[in-house]
């Protein structure tokens, strides 16, 4: 049934087949799924336990205990499950399967007669649903289990989840709404609305889709509902467990409900509910031709991206509520660059993807996977940081408060575990980042180089497509059309900049001209079974400076390769990194190395030690004059998203520039 | 009366006449003792009342209010009437005098009938006297006011503060003992300590000197008797108003209290109760000759001077708790620095002068007294830094929390306000720090060079000494001895660790060798009335760079020219000043200008302004070869402690060094 529905007009189905990405999703599936598995059934030792299924078990009366964790836990189990849709879709597991249509079970038992659908409010707060959207993320957690309803669905064809989220989903329809009797609210914590296209998409039920729309139109209008709804609490809040200060509207800019969407102007607040509210508003710009909506898209993106995005694709700048602070505050070691949020970042650029082929969108989109995203997760698949860092010392981490949330090394799944099931669910949906298509133009964005089979259904009719990518490693990509309609149709293949425009086509072996559109190279013709293009942006280890405005990176440069970003780790160049610079007019050596950490190019400069010899211990400060030589030294960065997976030390991004 | 004690053998009494000086010693008389005394009576403004004045009125039993301020806010008439003890005994001033007195009487009414003495235990919490020394300053504010009773007594001869406070002291020496009976405990925040030594030096009475040995001897001894105190409260804080957790001894740290003193290795917890402490414990040290105190004090000023102090002489480098961190953490944008920290290390500094004349301690006290606590007054005395930063950027102290607690401009008096009389007390009190002397060994100690006249008692006789001095503008300055006893004695001139070794000593007018000593030029021989040394420490603006392991200071210099630390401020030198370099080949070129805030020498060198015409709003980061050339630029530096006192704007004391 799934398959079917695939084979509509406009669908795609791409399955990975890749060197680089075939290790991270195996280990999703291996590894991540079976070990997220133990952590929701709080098996996992020395682990704060999650309660999290648990909680399902108790709110569907088959056993007595207190609720557990925090007030979103259910949403844990949500993205597990998403998780486990997307990787059923890819790889079929009949055990796997069994076990989420148990959880599955567990969670229509849990189900109310009216719908609703809490484990928190059903054990611990029965009778004050819908009294604190601001702090309890019930809609939060009703979106995140739409999300794994309709990947599911997508995968297996079973509706159990689908009808039970349905049934959720119109319960929410009756008790939200711009009708008298109704709530005029939204929640605390975006999710919900990306989560009802979704299931927009699913059903076909137009309602949800207005229902996302209401949710989005209500934020931050006058008079502010979360304001309002703090007064009826009479200020309780249930992180306090008593009374609070009411939030004023200025101070709901952590929950972008300061202003109406559309007049908002800055990423503001915490990461994570920007970017699903950006993605929810772009998706509904799409689906409805919204203009003012899009036009905010596009502001709230050109600020995020261009003036409080770091260089690895993470997003906030201040652990204070995991949040944007402003224009060009990009510190690289007080920083919070949740992992969350540069998969959030990542939703948003997939959703202005399908607005418009912007190669922009595809740039950032890559550069948060392949660096943030992945340098997330450790070797293992056990470990995570929530928190990633430009540049870590160790110390720091442990004996200046201030950067106590940055941590040297990865975490065992976390007391709030939002981080690693998120990871899971983006990193077994891949397939679906890799390319975007306009059916009624018959034309087919490869935006990612993953290799990958691939089949769409165009206007023109079917297409399948293998894509062979050497990426991350060498630029070299190569298509074959092994089934095509036999009518002409366009092939768009993303420019990427960190080729810096040099890209090479050929097509049937035969050198290729191409027409630049909005950084694709556009390629229209009537494309035969069999035809082969060969795509080869430059790809070279280059240094990269960073806008004069960003002060924390002034004086500075940092290695980059294709999508990579790079990093000096003590383990490799001693310590302190502080006292290396690089040598800006020597060579960038590139080497396969295989003895590291399953094999990736490591990048040797030309660098320079501050003298320190002669530094005696009871002198903090003294003359210039007295300096000694700088020492010539070889310098050896890795790539960023393996760095903490040896031994513990300093790391940095941004090195001191010489010449 | 004041003046036959101070005729005693060992005893100094100086005046300060010095261009640089008068400004702020007449600055601190004629506008920060009379708008403080506004503020202590709440009549300033716009600012918070401090309620200090009116606590006293209410606790001596002539008004009805509830307590108002911090549980300290006793100390801040304390520090006021210290700083006015001072001021008189330099300036007699009837009204100021008439106005103190007034202020004593009340607070001899507001004393118990058993000597205790605070008005927060008097007014708000009656009965819980001594049951909270980890939060409540009882025995703190109890210090400050015997400090301020010794400086009246000793400035006018008037003994009845002096008197309500012996009665206090004893009756403090009865709660508190290692007797059958008694407390054995000490206060959350040190300070009694130094108090009492200076108690029992004005009385004479041992049992003072004994008690203040109690304090420190039963610090951090076990069972750790904060943490036993606050077992006996059931954990009540009464900060949070009802219970928190129980401090662990490690926590413990904060208070300096985690393991006994003479066992601490490095300097830890909030700093100014830290250097509090270091000061009675070199009190103890040279009074009782401890050994294992002593040994205590120097290594904990080692640590903290050449591993833990900021060029500017500030201490503590988080917010968190006002602390210090860890060696070499001294970031400079979340720098804490805090005014009455500085202070604290002066006093501890001129201890340990005291103890040993080696000019090491006189370099750290001048440091700390030229850059970070002169720096944090304004240049009307009316507006005040806590947080003193070596780097701002207004934007940042206003939009990232992290940067919050540093201010890019400086406040009016704050609800907390130890800075503001601590600045006072200890710059009408400077003439105490300008020299030591070693009665026995006929040695007079030339520490800083500050005109002055000044009378000290040798065993040898009576010397009456002129200083004439052009610091911090020219390193020259000229002694001459008014009056002699006609036998040899010794005169040593501080050799400051600014002159790099180099300083020229003439007497007569001839010049003369000397023999360098702990970092003094020694000079023993038969003074005669009229002798002049002229004395000048070789005194050019010069590069300082900071030890490797500082790695905020990596790759940069700072500009120092005598005893001055200088910055770069945004209104001379544009923005991101992140973005200017030093060309450390360059001349630095120093020039008095008289139209800057009264008259400073400013530096001006060689600098590079990285291009940033090229870079586009929408380029967050581009390829390094892309760069243009820098710009050449005359940089202006000027002296830290008049940074902020024109445009808000950005500042650095760091700078990237080019060549």
């Amino acid at each position: 049934m799934a398959k079917q529905l695939n084979r509509q007009l406009g669908s795609s189905q791409v399955h990975i087949e890749d060197a680089f990405w075939n290790r991270f999703t195996e280990l999703v599936r291996e590894t991540v799924i079976p070990y997220q598995w133990e952590a929701l059934n709080d098996r996992i030792a020395d682990a704060e336990p999650s309660y999290a299924i648990r909680n399902f078990r108790v709110a569907a009366g088959l056993e007595v205990h207190p609720y557990g964790g925090m007030v979103f836990q259910d949403s844990d189990v949500a993205k597990w499950l998403e998780a486990v849709g997307y990787s059923l879709a890819n790889h079929p597991d009949a055990e796997l399967e069994r076990t989420a249509d148990e959880v599955i079970d567990l969670i229509a038992m849990a189900q109310h007669e009216n719908g609703y659908l809490n484990t928190y409010f059903t054990i611990k707060d029965p009778g004050k649903q819908w009294t604190n959207l601001y702090e309890a993320h019930e809609l939060y957690c009703a979106g995140h289990m739409m999300e794994a309803a309709v990947a599911y669905y997508e995968a297996t064809g079973k509706r159990k989840l689908l009808d039970v989220m349905s049934r959720f989903a119109d319960h929410i329809d009756e008790v939200f709404g711009a009708e008298e009797g109704k709530l005029r609210g939204y929640d605390g914590h975006q999710e919900i609305e990306l989560a009802l296209v979704k299931l927009y998409r699913a059903t076909g039920e137009e309602r949800y889709l207005k229902l996302a729309q209401f949710f989005i139109d209500e934020r931050g209008a006058e008079p502010n509902f979360l304001v309002e709804e703090g007064k009826q609490r009479d200020g309780y809040s249930l992180w306090a467990g008593g009374k609070r200060p009411i939030p004023t509207v200025p101070q709901l800019a952590y929950n972008q409900a300061h202003k109406p969407v559309r007049e908002q102007e800055a990423a503001v607040g915490h990461s994570v509910r920007a970017v699903y509210m950006y993605t929810a508003m772009a998706d509904l710009a799409r689906l409805t031709g919204d203009k003012p909506l899009l036009e905010a898209c596009e502001r709230l993106w050109n600020n995020m991206t261009r003036k409080q995005m770091y260089i690895t694709g993470g997003i906030g700048s201040t652990h204070h509520g995991e949040a944007f602070s402003f224009d060009y505050d990009l510190p690289n070691d007080t920083v919070y660059a949740e992992t969350c949020a540069s998969i959030g970042l990542i939703f948003f650029a997939q959703r202005m993807l399908k607005l418009e082929a912007k190669s922009e969108y595809a740039d950032v989109l890559e550069r948060a996977l392949y660096n943030n995203v992945v340098g997330s997760m450790s070797q293992d698949g056990k470990h995570y940081f929530y928190v990633n860092p430009l540049e870590v010392w160790p110390q720091a981490s442990e004996k200046n408060p201030g950067r106590h949330h940055v941590k040297a090394e990865r975490q065992k799944w976390f007391g709030c575990s939002c981080c690693p099931p998120n990871v899971a669910r983006l990193l077994s949906s891949l397939n679906d980042y890799i390319y975007t298509i306009s059916a009624a133009n018959n034309t087919i964005y490869a935006h990612l180089f993953i290799g990958s089979e691939a089949r769409f259904e165009l206007a023109a009719g079917s297409v399948a497509l293998n894509q062979q990518s050497q990426l991350p490693w060498n630029g070299y990509t190569r298509f074959e059309f092994t089934d095509v309609p036999g009518t002409p149709f366009t092939f768009s293949l993303r420019i990427p900049s960190w080729s810096r425009g040099t890209a090479v086509l050929k097509i049937n072996g035969q050198a290729a001209e191409f027409k630049a559109e909005n950084g694709y190279a556009v390629v229209n013709r009537n494309w035969q079974r069999g035809d082969v293009a060969e795509w080869e942006p430059a790809l070279e280890a280059q240094l990269t400076a960073a806008h004069p405005q960003i002060r924390a990176n002034a004086g500075k440069v940092a290695i980059e390769r294709g999508p990579l970003v790079y990093c000096l780790e003590e383990t490799d160049n001693g310590s302190p990194l502080a006292a290396v610079s690089l040598v800006t007019t020597g060579e960038l050596h590139s080497r396969f190395d295989d003895q590291l950490l399953g094999g990736a190019v490591v990048i040797e400069a030309e660098g320079q030690l501050d003298e320190q010899v002669s530094w005696q211990e009871d002198t903090p400060y003294r003359p210039y004059e007295q300096r000694s030589a700088s020492k010539h030294i070889q310098l050896k960065a890795v790539p960023y998203y393996l760095w903490g997976n040896r031994e513990k030390g300093e790391m940095t991004v941004w090195i001191r520039a010489l010449g």
